[in-house]
Formats: C-alpha cells, structure tokens, sequence
C-alpha cells in the first residue's frame, strides 16, 4: 500500500539493463513525449547544479519528513546503476541527504539521488559531482527517530515510481519509465529523435514549422485569420 | 481586445532602431529606473541560465496553457531583432518552447524568449547559446489544438505588452519600452547611467551614499535618531 | 522591540573574533547541528550565484518593503568583517540592494549581505563577487522615504538576529549564531567536523551507515521488517 | 502609460448604464464566457467573505505597496454604482483598506473594492455588507507617503484595467468587461443563460452531457475507447 | 499506465457497500489515522464551502488542463452513492466544473467531486448542497478538445486513486480507502473512535493527556526538563 | 535561545491582568497601529473559521514538524485566559492539534490556539467554539517522538513571542503584545479608536479623507496633478 511504512525489500526486479543503455541517449523531454507525454514528476523538482544528466534503475524509499533514517536504510539496497528516489509522508523542505549519505551512495554504485523533501551541503554534491534533484537546498538537519519503508511502491512530486523503474533526470526535470514498458519507450525515443534531427535541419536551414508541420490549413481551419497590419483590424481588438 | 483569440498581424510598427541600440547599453534596472519606476514583468520571470542579455523588439504571442501552436505562427512574423513575447490565458508551467523551435527562432533572426510558462530542453539552450526568460523549467509537452493570436497586445507576467515595443531582459527580469517613449527613455537611461557612474567612483573611494544624497537632514526629520550604543537605548527597545 | 523604527546605534559589541575565524572553517549545515539544529533562515533565502561563502559579524537593518534608505544608514556603522542582515515590516520582494550600494558596503570592509526581500544588479554583483543571499532577484526600484533601524535586533526570514551576531552563509543557506554562545558553538562544530571526516572515510571504503552509526538494532525495535522480495510482501503492499 | 504615478482624472466616460443594469444578472463565469473566455482577474483575488456579488463601472487606482494614500484621491472621484479597482507598482499583502475607507467609499456610493493587494477589519466590512475582493487579509497597516494614480488604465492581478469598465465580481472572482463590448457582451451573456436554463433542464431530467451536445463522435474521433471492464485493458494500463 | 489517455471503462468493482456505510460514520482524520496513517490528498484541496461530508465509491477522471470533456464522459459511469475524483495530466487552476455538470451529476446520483484543479459556479454550488473539493475556484472556462481517461488509476494531488476505492471528505480534506482494505479501515476507525470518545470524556473532566497516555516517563527519558520559572533557566536560553 | 529543545517552564510572568482586558475590547488592526505598526504574524496564519476572536496570555510552545508532543505537556502549563501559541522548527502543514487537545485546553481554561502549522477536526472544533489560527487546515496525524520545549521565548509565523505576552487574534490574523508594553498599547488603542469614532461619522457623513485629514496640500506638493478628463492627458499617459 503506497505510503506504508515498516517494509524493506532487498531484492527488486530492475528494468532490462539494455533499455536502461538505450534510454541513456535521450533526454527528460524526448523521453516524456515518447511516453505519450506522460511520466514527468511535478516541476518544483530541479537539479541542484546545472548540465547534470543520470539514468538509471529506480531504488524507492518512502520516509517521513525531518526525519532520513530511510537513507540509510536504502544505501544497502543501492547496486552499481541505481538511482534512489525518495517521496515522503507530508511536506517537507528539511535537508534529508548530505555529502555523508553522497559518500556512502557514490560507493556502493548509485547514481544520484531524486528527492520530494530538501538536500544540504550543495557546494561539497556540486565538488564531488554527485547529481541531486530535490524540492528545496537548506540546511536543515533531520533526525533518525519513525521508519518508512525501502523498494516499496511511492509517490515522489506527483508520480506514481515503483522499485526497478527507470529513472532519467537532466536540467529539464525528472522523468519515470516503469519497468515493462521502458524497451518500447526506448525504441519510441530513438524514433522521435531520428524525426527531430530531421526537422532540426530543416528549421536550421529557415523553413518554417507552418510548412514542415502542414499547419496552415488546420490553422485556418481552427479560425486564425490573418491581417496585413494592426490597421486592418477593428477598434476593439487594438486595445 | 487583450486576450482575444484567432487573430495573426503580419506588420506591425516597431521601435525606432535607434533607440533599439541606444537601450541595448543599458541593464534593465536602470532602464525601469528611467522609465519612472515602472515596466518591469513579475519577479518570477527568471532566465534559463545566467549571464543572458537581450534587447530587441516585441513579437507578441497570446496562446492557451498547454498549448504551443501560435509559437509556429509567431515564427513566420519574427525579423532580426525581434524578441519573442509570450502570455497565457491561465496558468501554466508546461513546457512551451524548446530547441527546435529555438532553432527556427534562431533561423529568423530572433534573439531570445520571454514566456509566462515554462521551458525545456534548458540544457540545449544554454548550449545553443538562445535566451529565454521562463516562468519554470519543465519537460511537460504541448498540443497544438487551440488557436491563439500573434501580434496583438498581451498581458505577460503582469505587464502589458504590444507588439514592437522594446523588450529588455537580463539577470535581473525584463523590462518593457513602450515604443513611443523608447527615444525618452533611452536619453534618461544614458544620463541615469552617467550620473551613477559618478556616484559609483565616490563610493568605492569610501564616501557613504548619506553624504553624496545629502540624507542626513532629511532622516533627522522623518524622526531618525543616533545613539552610541545599546546601552543607551531604553529596555524596550532592546528586545 | 522588535519592528521598532527610528533607531540607528552607531557600536554594537560583535561576537569575538576568534570565534569568527573558527566558525569560518565549517559550513552552514555544520554549525547548525553543532547549535543543535537551530538558527536556520527559512529555505527561501538563497545566494544569487553559486559557490559564495561569507561568515562575519552582523549589522542588523530593519526596513519598510520598497524602501532601502536605511541601507545607507547601515553603510556608515559596517566595519571590516561585517555582514549585513536586513528584515522587512512585511513582505517585499523589490530588489532594494544593487551595485552601487555593494560598492559603497565593499569600500566600508562589508563581506556581504542577506536580506529577506530582493537585489538587482545581479549580474554585475557576480562580477565583483559581492555575495548576496536574497528572497528574489527582482530590477524594481525602491523609494527612500520612511525611516527603519539599524542595529537593533531584528527577525530576517524567520530567524532573530541580533547586531553582532555570527553570520555564516554558504550555498545551503544561512545560519545566525548568538555572539554569547560563538565560542561554544565552533567548538562543537570543530569536533563534528573532526567526527565526520572520519566517518566519510568509512563510507567512502563501502561501509554501511546502518554499521557505522549501529544503526540495526534500533531499526529492528522501531519496527522495520526486511522481505527478501516483492513476493514476499503481502497483496495489499504490493499497490 | 500603464504604472505611471502622480495623475488624478476627475472625470471619466463610464460604461452605459443599461448595459451594466443588464451585466448584473449575470454570474462572473457566464459573462466571461460570453467575452469568448476572456477578462479575468488571476485566481488569486478572493471575496473576503461568501455570497457577495457586485456589478458596477470602474474608478481605477495605482498605487505603491503599502501606502494607501490613493484611495483617499479616489473617494472624491467615486459616484454612485462604481466599483474601485486597486493595482500596484509591485507585490504587497499589506492590509490597505479598512472599514474607514468603506464607510467613505459607501457615503460616495461605492459598491465595493477589488483589490491587489490585502484588506483588514474583515470582520467589520462583513458586518457591514461592503464587499471586498482582496489578495489578502491581513492587519497591516500602511503609510500616505507615495503618490500614485488615479482614473488611469492599470494592471490589476494580471488584468487590464480601463477607468468606466464594467467590474463584475461574485464567488468566482472578478471579470473586467471593457466599456465598448459592453452592451455586445450583455446580449451574449443572456443568450448563453438562456441556453443554459434549457441546457439545465435536460441534465436535471437525467440526459447526459455527451448527448445533449452530441460528444459522442467527436469523443471517438479523438480516439477515445470505450471498455466494458478493467479485465478488458491490457496488463499496461492497469498500472 | 498512470496518465494514459484514450480509456474509458464502463463497469469497476467498487469498495463492498457495508463498508462504505461505515466509513460514512467517521471524519477524514480518524479514517487517515485507522489506516495508519497514509492514504490523504494534499493539503491544497480543500472544500468550496465549510460543513461538507461525503463518503462514496471512486469514479477517477484523468483530464488535461484547461479540457472538462472527460467529466462529460465520466456522467455516463457514475452511479448512486458514486464521488468523482480527477487528476490532471499538469498543473491547471481553471474552473474546469460547474453547476450544469453539478447538476448532471447529481441526476445520476454522485455525491460529490474531488478536483485537482478549479471550480466555479460556486455560489450556485453552495445552494444546490453539491459539494466539491477543489484546488481553487476560478470562473475561468474550458475547452473540449483533447481526450483523457475515465475509471483508471489516477493520481490526485499526490495520492493514487483506483476506480472503486472508498473517497472520504470533510472540512479536513480528502482521504483515499483502498477498496480491498476498506473492511479492515472500518473496523479500526470505529476501534478508535470508541477510545477517543472515552478519552475525550476525560480530557473534558480536567485530566492531563500526560497522564492520560502515560507520557511523563518517555518525556524525561527524550530529556525534556522542567523549571519552576524563567529565572531557573542559563541566560542562554532566556534570549 | 531560540530554537532550543529539552525545556518546560512552570511558571511565567504573565501581562498584567488589566490591560489584557483592555486590550480585549479592541482589534488586531486597531491594536497594531497602536503598536507603531509591529507586532503582526504573517499573513498566512488564518482563522479556521470566521467570526473567532480571542485576547490573553501566551503560553508558549516551541516543537518539531509532524511532531504534537509538547502540546500535551503545554497544556498543563496553561490556566484560565492563556492562548497557545506554537511556532516549529522547520515547515509543516501536518495537523497537529484536533479536538482531542481543543477538549483538554478548554478543561484548562485556554482561550484558543496560534499554530505556526496545520491543524486538524476543523468542523468539530467550529461547533466547539474553539478558535485556531493556523497556516492550513490538513487531517495529516503527527508523532509524539521528540521532545521541543515549552514557555520559552519563539519564533511564530515570523513574531518573536515570549511567554506571557498578550496574543490578540481576529479575522485580520494576530498580533503580539510584548507584557512589558501592553498598559502603553491598551492605552493608545483606546486613544486610536476614540479618535476613528470620530473621524467614522465625518466620513459616513459624506466628508472626503482628503479634507478630515487635510492632505489636499501634501498630495499636491507629492506631485499629484488633477486632470479634467481623460482628453486633458498627453498620449502616453492613456495607454
């Protein structure tokens, strides 16, 4: 049940580690939309330093706020390629995770951290190069005091992450792939962004989306009239 | 009418390419100082990354959330010089704009973006070296179902905005330059510019800004008063 | 009394500055639990570029929201080694601070400043590396027309702050030490330092915080069960 | 132009009174439909308590945070059946009007206030049945320091503001209905009503929405499948 | 796949009746509480109007911003007894629900809507005693124009919602009872309601819940310590 | 210190007994402009319904975020006329106080609670007629696993509140008397509302503010300009 606590789960089914290869290549945006735009996590999600890039397989940990025992709890489930990703009981802007818990991840193979709740220590992550998405920077220490639960299904910004999803995250946020679906959602990716390069050039070259895209007429047809200059219109839409 | 629908205007007046230039020199707090204080967007206007400056004139855009549409149509009306300005008729942090029509932006002559939504692929961007001032970073994508209008006059941000005004945007927000005061405004920053100037070396050589303003008398009559130290304060103050 | 006007104490007596050039070595989150967890500004205080780091001795401002005029006021008591730290009668995010006033508070010997309402000029700030720790970065001006205080004490973003205090401020925030309690507090955070390096070295070897910190047994009291697998668990958690 | 300060207008063209006579019956949603969806005030701006209405013509108001000076300049230009529309040259939630000002603004026979920014003695303004659509409640007072403006257009909570627009305001917050469109916007906003009566009639009777106005092709089209059951959806979209 | 669109599904199995007759009997907190204290909406949702209670089975709407359509589709699925639930696809605050739809809804027997985003009509919903649960309330209209889903898993504002789950909302906010755990939720609500009322009659008699729960032991050994008076404690802890 | 845990004070000094109920028979606003205009908590902190007032001493409680234990301990601090008066260690919306507390406070004789967080029952406790004013309303349960203190001087919603101080709270919010100053503020409210009585007839009389004020000459020398009509205004001035 999302948002039980007391269960630690060691051993998850983790996305084919081919389509986590393949997914490695497209960005949050591209993926997103190769999802049938869905999967994103809510905006107040940003990278706490900018060009930061991961993807990886999701470990959940569901914790309380001001409070990051959980971390801990996760860092012994954290295998080479994981991405941990942390939604918590109720808001908070508490910083749950620090450059000890970086040290620790970092060792045993993770590759950043996704957090609904607060990071500290910003300069030391930025030095070491150790990739957060988080709510909030502050300071703010928590204590080790109420257990939530490890690789358990969570809510983290709005989205449903279930242990072993795939998770991608670069300057534009933070998206999720379940687990069965990230093979077609890679192949969609790598189609999208075949047909993007394409038209890129296209647009590079002065062509424009009207004519690449064929918008005119459904432009037209949705009721957009065009106008020599601001004098051809009537008086009360100048205003 | 400010949010009506289903209009596009080819040719609109722009600013005076003179006073174009002459703004350019100028950042955008002097440039609102100049003004009278006024003509700045809302504060939640931030760039995508720092250090960006732009000074061009307005393409308006008035588009529904969630939808990009008219950013195509816009397109076709930008010219060298001109920045892209964008109001909404709701809220909305999706992610209206990114590199390919940044390309195509680009391809036009345009120098930069200012959306009351959000931006994606912010990391392409920074790279592209194409400005944009956002309301948020966001991967959410768009439809393209609803028409909007391009070069009419918009609300972004709290600011009312017409096409061929000037638009000025760097670290500190954006500001707008009604075209008509442009020549006005321009003459007032540049004097502004050169009294601060002045001001700035007395400063740095350790005069206090109380006597370079002559404010010691008038803060004695709005009721400032010294006192050597704590000590002389009466108890209540010192709480 | 706090938030009253009309007060400018010229001496105030500022933490000694042993303890300053210890507190000097340790970072906000640091001296914050060293406190035991207190003296934190609230999260929306933050620098206006990456990567500064001021601690010094505060003069504390009380000003009206629009209103910078006792910024100049202040200007005249900051020594060497100050910070100033201003607070609002209420909400403002107007860019009350810019250039001009950096180069005047540079000139005096200030490190930097933390006020809970808006700077300008932020680019140029970042070019003289004059640090700012701000609500927002807005260019709106600012009138000088009513009076405040300088160094009484005063509340900044939720935090009482009396003139003299410690003032650290680094990428995670910012943390008020009380001058009486300076001496102590860097002592502590001098054995917590001590305690973390060795502790980073453990977890950086691939040992577990759950061993380090002996953190099983408490886990297991609190309630927290371990399952092998998914399968493990029963239906209900699995949703 | 728009936020300029010290200009008081004694006289102004108001919107024709049949028009406004007829706009009164009418809910905020309805005649902002009957705009083409346009008009609105942000979401932001709340009725200080429920059930009032108001519909009148406009005496606009620019003024800075916290000084209400301007509403004492704007009593004198109050007649009968207006409504006063307050914006400001930048955020504030200071509490600028009270039951003071209502009792003035009543005597000149005002019918109520929108205002961007906060509204104090909510108790009293609700026992006095003086309507107020505020950002804010909040007791802060203000100062009568600054100059702003009067009778000139202004922008309130994201809104274009003329002096004689039709201000409507009920429990879904405020429409602005500019004077020209007026009498064309009271006709469609009866015409919508009466459709909606009919429309009303025929849901209350148990027909469903998707055929009173024929959505059920359309629904299809857009490609959306019906199922009979969960069973029947693919092991995917269960998730 | 949370946030697939495209699906409407005829027929769910819904939460057993007996339960939902039970549940009915406790507020929002005891039913939060007896599942252990999981399962809420967001603070953000909140009632349109102070006294509302429902308790029914869910009919999930997964909808675009700014797009009603799917609350048209969803009219055809409910039954008696039924409470719309609707997540959207990114943030919205249009009032994408009124009273015509209140009206449908209620001809097909819904007890209520629970909406992550806006209402309007407002007024009208108060007096027609159809409660909603909302984001905000806002006259602000909505288009047709894009196709969701109906009866599949949702997320609304941070919490997973199934078609059937038990919805329970009152003046505390909105509470998610997984169907299948519904028996067990109602059995410990009433077990805790019974011991809450036995506690509140002492409470009322002037007992402490100090003594009540037994807590002075574990307050002294979490090391709270009590003083006679303020003059009993080091200057430290008196500023 | 502020912020410090561990403390319960028995015993504290509270404001003399004649001026809490002087100050009774007067507002927040009227009370805060007594005041100087200080004194106010934030605008966030609402009534939870309206109509509420209360007047009386502090009690004051210092705890952690989703953590309600030392609301049990205060209640055994409080006696006949106190308000509680909670500030937190860092943000929450938790629901921390419900009616079980309200029936234990109102057996001690408390007035009401002041909650820097969330709070919970909200319908019982308006049919109670025991009035919070909180930052949300929010059924979120909390722990009782670390210890705050209790009669300590804290910081709440921005105000720094010692024990004993008269906490005065309405539908405007609430605003602290320090006791040393309450007889000198009971006094100057009685002297600011004598004197509004006065000036409340003048102008429901039909006299303008502009003359019961004499500010026709200050806003003339301000720079403010009356125009006849909206003809006499150069162009610039009517966009």
């Amino acid at each position: 049940m999302i948002g039980r606590s007391g269960i630690a789960v060691r051993n998850v089914v983790r996305a084919d580690p081919a389509s986590v290869v393949e997914l490695q290549k497209y960005g949050v945006a591209t993926i997103h939309e190769a999802m049938g735009r869905i999967g994103l996590l809510a905006p107040y999600i940003r990278p706490i330093y900018p060009g930061a890039k991961v993807c990886g397989t999701a470990v959940t940990i569901f914790a309380h706020p001001g409070d990051n025992w959980m971390l801990h709890v996760a860092a012994e489930m954290l295998r080479p390629g994981d991405v941990a990703v942390l939604g918590t009981s109720s808001d908070s802007t508490d910083g749950m995770f620090g450059d000890l818990l970086a040290t620790s991840f970092r060792a045993r193979g993770a590759l950043g951290l996704v957090i609904d709740a607060g990071c500290r220590d910003a300069g030391e992550l930025r030095e070491m190069g150790f990739p957060v998405w988080s709510k909030s920077v502050h300071a703010k220490g928590t204590v080790k005091a109420t257990v939530g639960s490890v690789n358990t299904p969570i809510i983290c910004a709005g989205a449903l992450v279930h242990p072993g999803d795939v998770v991608v995250a670069d300057d534009d946020g933070v998206v999720i792939v379940p687990k069965a679906t990230a093979p077609r959602v890679a192949a969609a990716a790598g189609q999208r962004e075949a047909k993007e390069t394409a038209t890129r050039r296209r647009l590079a070259a002065g062509e424009l989306g009207l004519d690449v895209y064929g918008m005119r007429e459904p432009l037209a047809k949705a009721g957009l009239e065009y106008f020599a200059d601001e004098a051809a219109l009537d008086p009360e839409s100048r205003r």
